[in-house]
C-alpha cells in the first residue's frame, strides 16, 4: 500500500467516524430515571462498542472513492453521512450474525463480540437500533436534497433487505445442510456481502451525481469486488492466524461453511481472486484517472492480511 | 362499537393488508438456485406468518384517522403504504420481543410465536427484513413527495431506534430487576409502545398536510392513547384468558413486570383509563368533527376485549 493511500483510507476512516460519533451522542441524551440515572446507558455502551471496534471502514471507503471518482473535488460532509449510515448497517449485521442462533461466534476484531461483552438481549437491540440509525443518518443529512435522500433510502433498504443482505445469511445458514456448488456460493455472497458493497458505491456515485453510464462501470466494479472480498476472506481464514484475523481462525471449516478453497482450492481461489481483480480493473477503464482511489481500494481488498 | 366504526376498522385492517400483501410479493421474486428452488422461501414465509397473523393493526387504522382529522376526503393510496410501514415496523418489534433473549413468549396472537413456528435465526431475520421494509415502503410510495417521505422516514426511525421503541424495550427488560416506581413504568412505556403510536399519529398528519398546531393536538392525543393502550394491556393481562388474548395470560407476572395494577390496583388502574380517555378526546377538541374517527378508536383501545 503506498503512503498516499494509506493517508486516503485513514482519512476515510477519520470522516466516517466523527460522523458516527456525532450522531451518536445526540442519541445518548436521553432518558432518565427519577433519580436522574440514565436508563439506557447499557444500549448506549452496547451501541458505541460495536461502532467503534477498530472495522477496517471499507464500505465508507468505497461511498467516497466511489463519489471522487465522479467528482474528485466535490466530497462534502454530505458524503460523511452517508459513509457513517452504511458502516452502521454493517455493524448491525455483524451484531446480529454473531448470535448464537446465527454463527455463533465469541470473538469479533480481537475482542468478545457484542452479545459476549453485554448480552444476547442487548446485542439483538443493538443490533435492531444500528440499523434504524442507518435510515435516520440518511434522513437527516440536509446537505442531500430530498428526491436523492430518498432514493438513497431505497437503495440501502433493498440491499439491507430480504433480496440481498438478509436473505443471504439466511442462505448461508440453510446452506449448511447442502451439497456445494459454486454457483449457489456466488448467489449466497452476492447477497450476503455484495449487496451492501454495491450499495456502498451505488450510494458515492448518487451524491456525486453519476449518470447512468459511470452507475453501470461502478456497478460492474462493485459485483467484481464484492466477490473479491469474499474470496479473500474464505482464503484468509485458512492462511491467517486468530490474531492477525481478530476472529477465531478456520470458524468457517468448524461451522461446516461452504467456502471457496473447499470447491476450488487454495491454489483455484487465488486464480479466482487474480481474475475478479482484473474484471474489477477493466469495468474502471471508462472513468479514466479519476478511478484511482477504486483501483487502490480493489488492490487493498485483495491483498489485505486481514 | 357502532357498524360505521366496525366497517371503518376493517376497511384499514383491509386497505393495510392489501398493500402489504403487494409489496412482500414483490419481494419474493429471488433468489432460485441453480435447480430452480427458491432458496429464500422459508424466509418469505416467516415473512408473512408474521405480518398476517390477526393482528388489529391499530397503527394503520390511526395512521387514516390521524388523516382523516386533518383531510376527510383525502385518503389516497398514499396513506396505504404508510399504514403498511407502520404495522412492519410494529410486526418486526414483535417478533424480536418473542425471542427467547428478550420476553421469551411462545404464543402470539393464538398462534406459535415466530421462533416457535421456525426457529430462532430466522426469526432474527424475519425482524431484521421487517424493519428494513419499513423504510423501503417509504421510499417507494411515489404518491409522497420526496421532501414528505424523508420527513416520514425521520418521523419513523427516531420512533423505533434507541431513544424510542428500542430503548424502551431495553429499559423493559433492565425494569425487572429494579423497584416499582409509576414515573420510570410511564417512560418506560412511552418509548416502548408509545413512541411508535405517535408516529403513527404523526406520520397520517403529515401526508394529509396538517399545520403545526394541529400536529400539536394530534401528538397529545397520542401521547394519552399511547398510554392508555398500556394500561388497558395490562389490565387485560390479568383479567381477560388466554383464549380471548391470543396470548399467555398472567404472563406479566410469570415474568415479573411492573405494571400498573401492581402498582395501582386493578380499580386504580381503571380510573387512570378512564383518565386517559378524557384527556385524550379533550385533545381532540381544537379538530372539530373531523376527529371522530380518532375519538372512536380511543374509546375501541380503551374497551377492546384483547
Amino acid at each position: 500500500m503506498n503512503i498516499a493511500f494509506r493517508d486516503y483510507l485513514a482519512l476515510c476512516q477519520q470522516r466516517t467516524e466523527q460522523a458516527l460519533l456525532h450522531f451518536i451522542q445526540r442519541q445518548a441524551s436521553l432518558p432518565t430515571d427519577p433519580s436522574g440515572a440514565d436508563l439506557t446507558s447499557g444500549l448506549y455502551s452496547a451501541l458505541n462498542y460495536s461502532l467503534f471496534s477498530g472495522g477496517k471502514r471499507v464500505r465508507p471507503a468505497l461511498v467516497y472513492a466511489s463519489a471522487a471518482a465522479i467528482e474528485p473535488d466535490g466530497s462534502g460532509p454530505a458524503l460523511d453521512c452517508i459513509a457513517a449510515s452504511v458502516e452502521c448497517l454493517h455493524c448491525y449485521s455483524l451484531v446480529h450474525d454473531d448470535l448464537p442462533a446465527m454463527d455463533d461466534d465469541d470473538l469479533r476484531r480481537g475482542r468478545p463480540t457484542c452479545h459476549k461483552a453485554y448480552d444476547e438481549a442487548t446485542a439483538i437491540l443493538t443490533g435492531d437500533a444500528l440499523q434504524c440509525l442507518a435510515f435516520e443518518l440518511i434522513a437527516d443529512c440536509r446537505e442531500i436534497p430530498a428526491d436523492q435522500r430518498i432514493t438513497l433510502v431505497k437503495v440501502l433498504a433493498s440491499a439491507a433487505g430480504s433480496r440481498g443482505m438478509v436473505g443471504g445469511q439466511f442462505i448461508d445458514l440453510s446452506l449448511q445442510q447442502h451439497q456445494p456448488a459454486l454457483e449457489l456460493l456466488e448467489t449466497m455472497h452476492a447477497l450476503k456481502t455484495g449487496a451492501l458493497i454495491r450499495a456502498a458505491i451505488a450510494m458515492g456515485a448518487i451524491v456525486a451525481g453519476a449518470n447512468d453510464e459511470q452507475k453501470g462501470a461502478l456497478d460492474r466494479y462493485g459485483q467484481h469486488i464484492g466477490l473479491a472480498f469474499q474470496v479473500k476472506d474464505d482464503l484468509l481464514d485458512i492462511e491467517s492466524s486468530t490474531e492477525t484475523l481478530g476472529k477465531r481462525q478456520g470458524s468457517d471449516l468448524a461451522n461446516h461453511k461452504m467456502t471457496y478453497p473447499a470447491l476450488l482450492g487454495v491454489v483455484g481461489s487465488r486464480d479466482k481472486l487474480a481474475q475478479l481483480l482484473d474484471s474489477a480493473r477493466q469495468a474502471l477503464q471508462p472513468l479514466g484517472a479519476n478511478a484511482r482511489q477504486l483501483l487502490q481500494l480493489a488492490d487493498y481488498i485483495v491483498n489485505r492480511e486481514y
